[in-house]
């Protein structure tokens, strides 16, 4: 299913002449796959997307394998033996041999396509932790998880009565490992932490909070959607029971993602949605059901997303996840560099390390002047796409006293200039309201009384 | 969102400079729209997909809009405030509209987009189901219902304490109305009906079934998978409470569907999945929820995907359903009649009445000579794509005696030429078993032991 462009790799280098790619970064090599990036936000004012932690933009061939698969392909998946339904299934099933090698499971039956993370994350709600969770039990957790990581243990602790628990960040704004073991008992049944913070940037150490969660019989779920497109992530390294990822913040199409489980777990696990592809014997009285993955893939699955998301791991495979996450750890220093140089400006994040290798490319921030909302509308009007809101992380805002936060997050097309042009922007938005004699208002510290509606 | 061709419909009229598309048929009309008909499923063997209820076809519009898309506008919905985030929003706040108008609900917050029709029901088993049916409750359903309208209504009853009862068919294998209305009483709080069968083809009159049923206080769900692709579907005129359908078997992508549902009744229902989109206001110990349908779309949504659908809804809106069905109903009854002509075969299903609308343009058979899946398997080397399994309805093949069966199903994109050739691919086939001393073994009458994993 993928075309020679994914398997060569990166297809700019060779339109360019530029083979070695020499003198030209990964951002400049690999940019003129992604042809979002080549229009202008408006009349004059070229686009500048700095919105990828919210989603990824798609390379050509990605694209191209979806066309494929509607032009060729097309067909529903398991169930019938003609011609299409055959190259349908192959296709679907290679695509999960491609993501289950992206992550190093141990099978591809390890995983387990969904809609995205979140659908992923509900699913172990609703399966194992209904089965396993019972009032005092303890779920831990941390003030830096993402709605989709927070409102589902919320909901099953209400129907449980278990008991959730929040470690803290320090003063830097990394997480609080001390704190977080703290809270890892006997009690604890779960814990459910970030990879890799979307509004902090922190990289948390997964491996150490698993061992300290298995010694007291607890299992462990991974949020690696901001983990997954940025650096290599392998299961078995990181020895954990679920991660969890979305297809568009990794290349890959909308309406995709995946649960990777350890196979003795997702055994464990009963039923979700009931439906085709789940079931092995249906009775008017009752039902059987599918092993995993098929367990919990009701329904006819997304085939041509799923295809998709496998061409998007050839994709990030082809450049190297070492190459591209040493890039965005080169472009996340110099992006925290340049807007240091701005002044008035309060970040949300650990410092990066020399390496930089403790951070995402993302930096959320506020301007101590000019509210976070006002900002993101002028910059847009220069052409400059950053983000304004709580980044689904409404609860760590609130604990750090915003109502919300600018945030600019880079992926591996970004560009130095792609900084410098955000940095252009900001600057030119704060004087514009510098010389209105700063009646924008500020967005840190919780000056701002109402949230506006994008918050 | 759409192209010009959308909107104009049916490009490939202007193609071939046949602009009254005198003399055509709608299937040859709008053949060229779907650029996957047109190659060989083999060398020689041109393809003769006849798989439709499966999945349909995608029209080039829908593949040109996916692209667009991508290409163009792919950003986050709801949440950003720049060019990208706003262009995606409308793209897919539109496509809701879009769909919205071609079911006729009252508003488009009545549309929820979920990833199948699968989703759709066991979104609502899940949560309306789980809070209003209690042990010995009563969900009304039929013997004809596809698995994704079963298996989640067992996993509820198994949860609930609620029982499940099965209306018959006739001996015609039509619905048994009356025995039907015989089952909705007092104790029923669901009655859960395919609008037209997937295995057997029949249309079932739901505005009766949801007028017995409202009578008697009980809400009523219709599948509508296998009639919002084929007929005009109002949901104001069904008077029922809520329909999903797939988006996938009316030629738009995979990984998306739908649920409507009646906003008194949306209103009502609590969150299912938990995460970004569907929340209100989010604090460490609880959160409070957004009004329907954002209550029920937890996470990024299928964005792409939904804006495909709403280009297919367009695509069809162009042709105009009641042509659509008018060709169909046409079409229906030549397979039929042409079926017929073959003998020793058995037919699952009603006939077709004088115009055809009592069915849909599908029929389900056995050969009393040869397996279903040698046939297909046969057949496929012709190039002839048709089903052999049980399509989904495991238990209604069991009442019927036979392990699974053979479907040809038809689209606006098929031609009597279609049928032809599948006619010729069949009876040869037949011949060359028959040439073998019928050494292939019979799949109807239950005449075979052990299943093919196909099945």
């Amino acid at each position: 299913m993928v075309s020679a462009a994914a398997v060569d790799g990166v297809t700019s280098m060779k339109e360019e002449g530029d083979k070695d790619g020499l003198g030209l970064s990964l951002g400049e090599r690999v940019r003129a796959d992604f042809p979002i990036l080549d229009q202008e936000a408006y009349p004059g004012k070229p686009l500048v997307y700095l919105d990828s932690a919210a989603t990824s933009q798609k390379p050509k061939v990605v694209m191209d394998v979806l066309r494929d698969y509607y032009e060729r392909d097309n067909a529903n998946v398991h169930r019938g033996a003609h011609q299409l339904s055959i190259r349908a299934t192959e296709a679907y099933e290679a695509a999960r041999e491609k993501v289950g090698a992206f992550v190093n499971a141990e099978t591809s039956r390890e995983i387990v396509f969904t809609r995205g993370a979140t659908e992923a994350i509900n699913l172990v709600a609703q399966t194992w932790g209904l089965d396993n969770l019972a009032a005092g039990d303890e779920i831990v957790t941390t003030v830096m998880e993402h709605h989709s990581n927070m409102v589902p243990w919320q909901l099953l602790a209400e129907r449980t009565g278990a008991v959730l628990k929040f470690a803290q960040i320090r003063e830097d704004m990394s997480l609080d490992l001390d704190h977080m073991k703290s809270l890892i008992t006997d009690k604890t049944k779960l814990v459910a932490v970030v990879h890799a913070s979307n509004a902090l940037g922190g990289v948390n150490p997964v491996s150490e909070i698993a061992e300290a969660a298995h010694a007291v019989g607890a299992k462990v779920l991974v949020d690696g959607c901001q983990s997954v497109p940025n650096m290599p992530v392998d299961v078995q390294t990181l020895g954990v029971d679920w991660l969890v990822a979305s297809g568009h913040k990794m290349c890959g199409p909308t309406g995709i993602g995946f649960l990777w489980g350890r196979m003795s777990v997702l055994e464990t696990m009963r039923p979700w949605q009931g439906g085709g592809e789940m079931i092995d014997q249906v009775y008017f009285d009752h039902s059987t059901f599918a092993e995993p993955p098929a367990r919990f893939e009701a329904g006819t699955p997304a085939i041509a997303q799923a295809v998709g998301l496998g061409a998007a791991c050839d994709y990030l495979s082809s450049i190297g996840m070492e190459n591209g996450a040493a890039y965005e750890h080169e472009m996340s220093k110099y992006l925290w560099e340049r807007l240091s140089e701005v002044e008035g400006l309060d970040f949300y994040g650990p410092p990066p390390n020399a390496s930089g290798d403790n951070r995402n490319p993302l930096l959320a921030f506020n301007s101590r002047d000019v509210h976070a909302h006002d900002l993101s509308f002028f910059m847009d009007q220069e052409g400059v796409a950053i983000r304004a809101g709580h980044h689904c992380t409404q609860a760590l805002h609130r604990q750090l006293g915003a109502a919300g936060s600018l945030r600019a997050s880079l992926y591996i097309y970004n560009t130095k200039d792609d900084v410098d042009q955000f940095i252009e922007a900001l600057r030119s938005t704060l004087d514009m309201f510098k010389a209105m004699d700063g009646d924008g208002g500020g967005a840190g510290g919780g000056l701002v009384g109402g949230e506006p509606s994008i918050f």
